[in-house]
């Protein structure tokens, strides 16, 4: 755990008391010993609580909804997983053989776990201040500026809001192809909208992610920002 | 205000340095001025964390999947409301004429938001310390004693390890009606098992909580508390 304490050390300035946290963070459960469940569990609840007071302060005129979106955009297991990559944190993780040989080290749950449960175990290790300091060093910049609200809203919903302030009709969605075994199927579907049928597809893998996606690209293909 | 504030200091023993913190966490959005909406998006992360910590030092043999039932338990609508109610705190919610007419307060999900709303404030207030104190004063037991972790599961699985700890065959569950228009239709399933064939029924707002309805019945009629 030598190399892991400075790595933190150097990278975020935290040192730990307890280096078995540290470790306990660290550990994924396919390793022996401690693993960073519960602390994740505890992590998890920290982060929440100081992402939500961050956003409630600096964003006095934003309602609940716009809130709620914010800290989803800012705590989910792709951001998370980003920011730990960020910061290094893959090479410091503590793999089972078999996480190890199949790149257990990269991947996104693994790592977005073992960012909240290293939040948990600073806590812990010297309460919510610290944790809280460590968060917004991990997270710089996005815990200061914040993307306008419409850009939140998922792209049905803004392509919707889009045509709807220009007076066109709604867009339709068509089920184009379905492939694969069942629990690995693809969807793809095809949106038609705009005033000259415009057309863009998506893929992905639900119907309704599908949609999103050819939601998506038909916003980039009208030119609409998502701004009504 | 001043109600309320009295009502708070002999119920709970706080008292708001800013009364307009105490007004806002009452104020249903159907009432004029500020309304709790934000207060409650804030409260209801400090409430999380507040309960994830005790819970992570109160259980150090439960996995991170038994303290998040343990925590739903606790932190959902029905709970928050009925703590809401024993607290008496639907007498100082500040609604508006409609729903003051309909009974708002004594709606389950008015009722929980302002005890969250609550929470919120009072961290604000005068900081977490102060907030984790309320809770655990409007917690009360529920904070110091914990149901047994196999009580937590929901009774489909339940049943299932109850049935497989006697080596008798899965539950078997099947659809007797659906009534009412699309959104508020109901659900009834029967649900057969046991040695001797025994059936329970359920009903619910979806098939699947029909079927956690038939076999947490099922579970009573064969007497097994969910402990294999």
């Amino acid at each position: 755990m030598e190399k892991a304490e400075s790595w933190l050390g150097d990278t975020l300035g935290y040192r730990f008391n307890d280096r078995l946290l540290l470790r306990q963070a660290l550990t994924h459960r396919s390793a022996d010993g401690p693993s960073n469940e519960r602390l994740e569990f505890l992590g998890d609840a920290v982060l929440d609580f100081v992402v939500s007071e961050i956003l409630y302060r600096a964003l006095p005129d934003s309602d609940e909804g716009d809130l709620s979106r914010q800290r989803a955009s800012l705590v989910n297991d792709t951001s998370l997983a980003g920011l730990a990559t960020e910061i290094g944190l893959g090479r410091h993780l503590v793999l089972g053989s078999g996480e190890q040989k199949s790149g257990g080290h990269r991947r996104e749950s693994i790592l977005a776990d073992a960012l909240e449960a290293l939040f948990g175990a600073v806590f812990l290790d010297s309460g919510i201040r610290s944790a809280s300091t460590m968060i917004e060093r991990v997270f710089g910049e996005r815990l200061q500026e914040f993307p306008d609200a419409s850009e939140l809203r998922d792209p049905k919903t803004r392509l919707q809001e889009w045509l709807q302030g220009r007076g066109l009709p709604l867009p339709e969605y068509e089920l184009v192809k379905v492939s694969g075994k069942a629990h690995r199927q693809r969807f793809e579907v095809r949106c038609s909208a705009g005033e000259h049928g415009d057309q863009s597809s998506g893929e992905g893998s639900s119907r309704r992610n599908a949609e999103q996606d050819a939601a998506r690209r038909m916003l980039e293909r009208l030119g609409g920002s998502g701004r009504p």
